[in-house]
């Protein structure tokens, strides 16, 4: 029993320094009671994105009969939205479920961790990162943060967002205020975009205002509940910045380290099976709300080709621009673009044959 | 100490009864010793499908600091691969990784765990079971072989196989022996072809002697192995039979009941993981082996879209004869539609955009 709350006292979150001082042997041959604090980047209301912190939650606690508890918060109960992984590096919270290109302003290649425009769909940016080398170069990257990361959810690909006027050709982005993070801005913003960060909670408030003019978020699921259509007619498609997102849980590295090894697996592995949860998730309800959204009003829109074009030839002007400054980002980039080459090859033949026909069938 | 002695000779493998004697509260407190043995259908040499019951194996064996451990036999060691699961049901074997349409013979709605022809891709499969039902008919159905079954693998769309003539048209599937297994082979019958169930370890030698004139498998980097192109030169894609078939762990009703909730969350979770690491390896690797088998001389065909609405149609009868005889199928088909006429909408509008794009700019 005594053992047991000394377990408990040195694992548990806030600032205790002194988890890292237990001996791991003793640990490992336990199962401790662990409390932990994570923060979440997205709205509580929204329980794809919300929800899959707590699905991640539940998971751990039934794998270790509830030994590991993981308590959730909102943005800006505990840290704001863009600042979640800030809290976990400095420590004063266990853990973030967050997509790390919030933090490219302060390295640039976790860009690739989340996606990158023109990158990857779901299934080939987690292939990427399994088995293509792109964990171990986010591990390199999120180390600087005194941080431990690994997926724990899938977006699939976004929608392009929500505008009060067209984008039929590459300069009608020009001079427009967009809610954009990740380098989807840095991309639009070559192209004349005026590209806001902004958290989830705060899109709907600013579009409203008219302090911007546009805005991306996720897809039909989320972007229903925050009520985009509201305030925005045209609904375009796809999120070529976000083809495949993954979002993060990001864990302080003492803490990490301090945990069973049993421990660290079960997270890992709650993680994946999230990260399956969401995509599951968003698979069966974006239809159906997408529906609701156009007999609500919505056009729904997809980018010209020269539109896409314009952005793919910024896209790749930005890369090169920022490979030439940072070198894991000229590691990352070259990386994803030997794997893209590779594995559309594969994709082309066999699962888009397959889809083409079932989409043409899809009414029959 | 000689309460795990116990525990671990109730909960280990074999004929061993007693197991569901022990009382679930006892189990919970701790972390039982467990000794199981598990059958595969896939043989050994082949690193994606036999190698994914290894991953699953490793990953229970890492959440529960090998306390929980499951040894992995190969398709005739212990069990034939057609009969994984009837040694599960019986009890001789703890569990077994198998695809569940092997065993349609029986009760024909497992086929829809697997996939049937023309329902669905990778995600929308997984959406299915977890978010449309699926899993819960599939359970009524494995409830009735004395199982308990979890998604543990994926392979994406597969590849529809080898040929030694080319399929220009529906007639040409007439009298064709071919290797096919689940409703697929079925569907083929309608149009003439002659369907054979043949384990993967014998397929090669079947072809080889002449025994089926075509056979289809998996896709690329498992095909590659098993020699195929040696022995056919046609190599069709896409596989509309199996695009995004789920691989199970069916676990014997009574060890299920006798574990702790934790082992059994573990075990789901690392189902999950392990479909996510297949599908992974799959998708990293099918497009490098699909290069090779080009450069050696194997021609990559589509399927016309004659024969594609030819086995559409034989397929949707095949489907209506079978529901009129098994409410359990005409429950899963109706709602394997429903889903697929809601969710390839979204598919097509963001998914299949964005594929789209890439596809056409993969070599840019």
């Amino acid at each position: 029993m005594k053992r047991r709350e000394f377990l408990k006292g040195g694992l548990a979150g806030g600032a205790a320094a002194g988890a890292t001082a237990l001996a791991a042997p003793a640990i490992a041959q336990s199962m401790p009671e662990v409390r932990w604090r994570m923060t979440s980047s997205f709205p509580k209301p929204l329980d794809a994105l919300f929800g899959n912190a707590l699905t991640f939650a539940q998971y751990v606690a039934e794998a270790t009969d509830n030994r590991f508890q993981i308590q959730c918060f909102g943005p800006g109960e505990i840290a704001p939205a863009l600042q979640a992984m800030d809290v976990v590096s400095n420590g004063s919270v266990d853990c973030a479920h967050t997509p790390i290109y919030f933090y490219i302003g302060k390295q640039p290649s976790l860009a690739f961790g989340t996606g990158v425009p023109f990158s990857f769909n779901s299934r080939l940016q987690y292939a990427w990162l399994t088995n293509g080398g792109g964990n171990a170069l986010m591990d390199e990257a999120l180390a600087k943060f005194n941080v431990v990361g690994f997926p724990c959810g899938q977006s699939g690909t976004q929608m392009g967002g929500w505008f009060r006027k067209e984008i039929n050709q590459p300069s009608d982005w020009q001079g427009l205020k967009m809610r954009i993070g990740g380098l989807g801005g840095e991309v639009l913003a070559k192209l004349g975009v005026v590209p806001q960060q902004i958290g989830g909670g705060d899109i709907y408030a600013a579009l409203e205002r008219g302090t911007i003019d546009a805005a991306e978020f996720v897809s039909p699921y989320d972007d229903e509940k925050l009520g985009f259509s509201r305030v925005a007619k045209y609904y375009y498609a796809p999120g070529f910045w976000e083809g495949g997102a993954v979002l993060h849980m990001v864990v302080n590295q003492e803490r990490w380290n301090a945990l069973p090894k049993s421990y660290q697996a079960i997270l890992r592995q709650a993680g994946d099976a999230a990260m399956n949860a969401m995509l599951a998730k968003y698979d069966s309800h974006n239809g159906p709300a997408l529906m609701r959204l156009v007999a609500g009003g919505t056009e729904v829109k997809i980018f010209p080709n020269a539109v896409l074009d314009a952005a793919w030839d910024a896209a790749h002007q930005l890369y090169r621009e920022k490979a030439e400054k940072d070198d894991l980002f000229r590691r990352a980039l070259e990386s994803m673009i030997d794997f893209r080459t590779q594995n559309y090859l594969w994709w082309q033949v066999n699962e888009y044959a397959f889809d083409s026909y079932m989409i043409a069938s899809r009414t029959k």
